[in-house]
């Protein structure tokens, strides 16, 4: 079992049987097929608004195609410096939607139409990129959450800069129970034009879509998976794992049940020595400070993502198939880990240095 | 049943039963497991060289991945005018890779050193891009087959001139079946340099790879599959693909029985009143002209590629799961869509005009 | 003197007068300066239409600029198989805007729409990129023009399909001259969107203009000529030199002696024994198909351009300050290299091979 | 007169009778000329080594030049938060030359290995872009100055993790004129890599060039200057310019001209009531902080550069031609505008935002 990364978990035994369901005969390959158009349909009721939805391989490309769609040579995109798509997608929104990133540190992974203003400027001006996008994350690269009127906030700054509001969703799920609301509420209403929706830290196998909201985006959104490099020749068994996501209630039920397990070990860990709980444990990461030491001791029988070095800041991911007995082991052993260190109040300065992985 | 596409097949149950055996706990995640070392450890037993393979996403990836390791800002690849990198592939190349293709009309879809050197020109002349590779499909997209001595003699003839060689494998085994050699004469010792293989089009669900043979190659390749938007981030699934194709003879028998219908195909439809075969068929590809008229009528029952219209040259794909029952009903069916028409031959020139799907 | 480019040619003293007029004390850098903006009303009275006009600062750029305000990711641009941007632009389009190019084989390196729509296909097709673009240039490489009402059907074509027409009009003036009409039938009435208007090979010391005549291009167009490269610190004395071409007529005065030089240098040589005339001479540009052998030995007095060297074809340029005696000795010397070789009728086919340099 | 930018100033006289010499006849284009060969001999005898010097248009084309030569897909350049690379040049860096800045935050525009190694992290993390290029400005935006021994930290340090070491000298003149150095010993031993070599601000009409220190980059240079549209098709008129500039004396006394007026303007204006000087004036630049209302004073009669609204820090440029009379007339009306109104000393946090120009 690992903490490491949600996405060291396996497939939820429902996306396996719908691609199994979906291994019959032929079906027009390239996006073409019924599953695909059932999935859009779907989509729409979920979110109640004429979305068109788009099956993709995986977070990075889709966030990439979102790019790709609203920003022209010239354009910039806002986000936080700690964002997935500023320090963990290997450069590929400069590299291939030759775009710059316009960062805002944040304490919390959030931003706030104050932080996102500190880098709407320089407007009119020809040596600066006119920034065209905010993207945020939902829940953040921090496990912190957005209430909807906090992403409304955000939209309405944005659309009233003539900005699109984008939400990499790769945990949306996550948030979406954090919150206790459906996609209806927590992106349709919040004035979202585009959102990058994730499956596979939710269980699926490799199936993530690009949901776009705002009107005149899908002209070209097809052409552009395809040269985006994001299109599955064989779309309907990504459709399929996507359709068995959202159906039911599959996409929901593992968030929870990860949710869950990260409270669970929040807690138990924020009980052994020396350990302080960096950020309020709302999805499915916990973020906790170690004494001087421990996380060496603990690296012996896990595997330890050591997100800021300086300050002793681990992270420990749950997925759909953490189990319980798992989170009290691990917690058992960070409180060994721990025994007879100093505390971790540390005195370094916070690194501002980026993420150690997603 | 479908002719248009071998993409349009299903995943062999083999392919699913690998995923499903992957599927035990965790695993580390974006390529890190030990599924992806053992298909490494087994393409390098089959090709008798100290290749490096990373599972990749697609063919259209795969082969942007192989450019932007070889080729500079001011190079040039050479390739066939029809060629999938050079039509197919929606303008990734030049978006993603930022590079020229310097295309080679031919009228089989293979190159020759003869005809590459057509394209090798101006070397030295500072407002010409400079030719950093050649890239040729095994087979061809009209399903023609180099033989290795031919893919030799490329290779020679580019490594002379500075050039790497790539060969476009995403049907790699339905040449070597044709051929009747493994990936070692085929490859290996043949010269190339990087190879996009591929693994979906043979019936599984999603998996192709880049294998590097030439070295120099790899520090940057697992970086850059991040950022070219080919890192599943449960690469397990998809290595385990291509292990249950390669470990052992499912990629030559899927291969072996595409191949056979093609030319149960070609050997029925050559009958047909007024059908010309186009290309030799030598693969899972059957290219043939038809009267006028007989694809509208055709197009009633099958969904038609129509490859040149100028021609009336339809193309008919085979897969793994193509069945003699479903081929005799085609050829059935174009057998009595051509009846009454006058013959196709043809007086229009040929279309060097690009192809229609792959 | 030299005949191997138009660009060996020095600057009209009236270009200079011009620069040395502008260094007056201090103008505000990077375009906001009075000179430019006189320009941008002069070609707007030179055109007759409310076009905008920004000085840039060489060829390539200025049509990659082009290029990049019209071209989204996925669209595709059809121009000519020979044309400067294809083939002299050392991959400019495809790296910076990444695009992928619909070359089109010509003989007289004039497209039709007729020619333009044998790469208008596979429209909506996922596979494609859209052509969005259609560019032209004139004259063309090979010196040949397009009559207005040609450019005029190639627009209507275009706007009928949704594409804009870009003209690359590096030498734009020898194509006036040649046809005696004026910017505003020569571009405006034409329908052109967006014009590549040359001044360098017209005798200046360094100015080409971007001239946006489309609605709707030019929000981000003084951002994307500073992204692009193209925008001059000192933009003064660009846009100086275009206002000492355009006020008056020196751009007509030096295209007009430019293009009687060719007409003396075709009428002379087309007499020497051996020499075939190859294109129309109508601009500043001769091409003739020599004897074997002749290049050779002219080669020991002239920096000789080999255009085709199967065909044994030559390229010579006259400019601005070619004189009547540099014209008369270099045609004595083509005669004599000829003398006593075989004839030039070339029994070699035609090399759709690219040109030499421009 | 204006103190906007040292681009607002005009061209040196002798900048233009180099011109007006090199305006002989006819020289071959595109940088086959003499006079660029004399500038690459006469670079070579500047810095003491063996460089590779190429004329170039401007200073963004060439810094993306630099990066294009150094950086590969996936690779990334650590520079200064407010360097003009990454706030100044409409995002070319990130779409042309596809590469992630790796900012780092200074208060005097300095970096040092210690701020350069909080940017070099997550080495081989795939993730993550790996650091290829450290570029630092020489002086920086802010006019400050590195020491020779500083640089030659820099390069070590780049030297050490197999990183090259850049140097935009847009302004390079000034700052071998406040350390009293040669190119040699500021450039070449200090263990600079690629150079960027300003010309423009130093009094030329628009000329700049790459200069390559170190061995293996040329092989591609002069294709790629081509392709980054950097090509002056006369080249011989940029050459001469840089070879007026440096064959005698002109780029250091245009320098130490504007480095004086600088200081002149520092000395004065320090002296006007809540002023203060913010940085250190080593070069051509001033900046301080004016009491609040005073910029908007001083306004009504020059062009204000506001660096930082915030902390109401301005900036002024003194150029080649800058006269005593202007600084001790803007002095004075600094002064003027600054009486009666309260203190400078900003309470406002620092600006972590973009400059306002170059």
């Amino acid at each position: 079992m690992s903490f490491a990364s949600d996405n060291d978990a396996g497939v939820h035994p429902a996306a396996l049987a719908a691609i199994a369901a979906a291994n019959v005969g032929a079906a027009p390959a390239y996006g073409g097929d019924e599953l695909s158009a059932r999935l859009d349909e779907r989509m729409r009721a979920l979110l109640g608004v004429p979305a068109r939805t788009l099956a993709t391989l995986n977070g990075t490309g889709t966030n990439v195609m979102a790019v790709q769609l609203v920003a022209r040579p010239g354009d910039g995109v806002i986000c936080a410096e700690r964002s997935h798509l500023a320090v963990d997608e290997a450069g590929a929104p400069e590299r291939i939607a030759g775009v710059k990133l316009l960062t805002v540190p944040t304490s919390d992974g959030k931003l706030t139409p104050e932080l996102a203003a500190t880098r709407y400027e320089r407007i009119g001006v020809i040596h600066a990129v006119r920034p065209r996008m905010l993207s945020v994350a939902q829940p953040t690269e921090l496990g912190t959450v957005y209430a909807p009127a906090e992403l409304r906030a955000l939209a309405d700054w944005a659309h009233e800069r003539d900005l699109l509001l984008h939400v990499d969703g790769a945990r949306l799920a996550n948030a979406a129970v954090a919150l206790d609301v459906g996609l209806g509420e927590l992106i349709a209403d919040a004035g979202v034009d585009l959102l990058s929706f994730g499956g596979t830290k939710g269980g699926l196998l490799g199936a993530e879509a690009l949901v776009l909201l705002a009107g005149g985006l899908d002209e070209t959104a097809e052409r552009l998976r395809k040269q985006s490099l994001q299109l599955a020749a064989k779309t309907r068994f990504v459709s399929a794992q996507l359709l068995a996501y959202v159906e039911g209630d599959l996409w929901w039920r593992n968030a929870a049940h990860a949710n869950a397990m990260a409270r669970r070990l929040g807690d138990a860990v924020a009980a052994a020595p020396g350990v302080a709980i960096d950020q309020a444990v709302e999805t499915n990461a916990v973020f906790a400070t170690l004494p001087p030491g421990a996380a060496d001791r603990l690296a012996q029988r896990w595997r330890v993502v050591r997100w800021d070095e300086r300050r002793r800041l681990v992270r420990w991911m749950c997925a759909w198939d953490t189990q319980p007995d798992d989170v009290d082991r691990l917690a058992g052993d960070v409180a060994a880990a721990c025994a007879g260190l100093a505390s971790s109040t540390s005195d370094a300065t916070p690194d501002r240095r980026i993420s150690r992985g997603r």
